[in-house]
């Protein structure tokens, strides 16, 4: 199988959001994905870009991922996170998880960042393997949280109540 | 007790690094902060700011912080990320850390976006209550992963191996 790592383009994002919908799929988050291909391409582009993302390109069909961004650790300082590491169901074991990791390792160690981050669902084992493998340490204390947009909307609403 | 919740200016960083590292030293690992104030001083200032900073300040002392960053998400498009939100033990039950949570929440509501994240040790369960209690969603599911400065290193050597 012939494939080529190369940068995104605008033109790629309606199947980078096909891919991101398949993973939400996978991971029973079907409804959760809000994101249209249209904000990927203003928020991805530009002067002024608020995510990199690298394509796995199999005779011209993308068929993976990796959609990353800059962070800021109090530990650290600057560090990458690598937000979405995707490759397509029927392409899974075929070496393009491993050819977009790795660009994104040479893209953080040219940066000079001293970590790379992300996140992975705990009953994901391949994922967890595969990273374990990759050198990558899996901190099972640490948890994500999340303020969503109801928990906002209501947050805000009890601090009006508050200052009435 | 008095106090007032303001931005960050660059001479708070001092304070600031001590803060970061009283919670390194809470949390088991104190010499994981590698940081320095000038690192602070040139990151979170200037043309292209890599993090925003709000410090709760106490008759001119800087008892708490809250510093934060913009994100992305392939669900929700550009959210909010906590990167620490610190109060200092003497002052620990005193409202500063409301005080700072109330202000980055207004600030991410202004703002537009559909979710504000952090992370959160697992075993600080007066911290897990605080933010549960705020209405946020402690996905114990999902677990941090990290690549640090040595993984990085050993990721790179392996991949100037397998090209030799």
């Amino acid at each position: 199988m012939d494939f080529k790592i190369r940068k995104a383009v605008p033109q790629d994002m309606p199947r980078v959001l096909e891919l991101i919908t398949e993973l939400a799929v996978f991971e029973e988050e079907p409804d959760a994905v809000e994101i249209t291909v249209s904000d990927l391409q203003t928020d991805g582009f530009g002067k002024h870009p608020a995510f990199n993302c690298f394509v796995a390109d199999v005779d011209g069909q993308v068929e993976g991922i990796a959609l990353f961004y800059g962070r800021y650790s109090t530990w650290k300082g600057k560090v990458l996170h690598l937000e979405d590491l995707i490759v397509s169901q029927k392409m899974r074991g075929s070496g393009l998880g491993t050819a977009l990791l790795d660009e994104v390792v040479l893209y953080g160690n040219q940066l000079g960042v001293k970590r790379i981050c992300w996140e992975v669902i705990d009953w994901n084992e391949p994922a967890i393997k595969f990273y374990e493998k990759k050198g990558a340490d899996v901190k099972r204390d640490w948890d994500v949280v999340h303020l969503n947009e109801i928990g906002i909307r209501n947050y805000i609403s009890k601090l009006e109540d508050a200052r009435i």
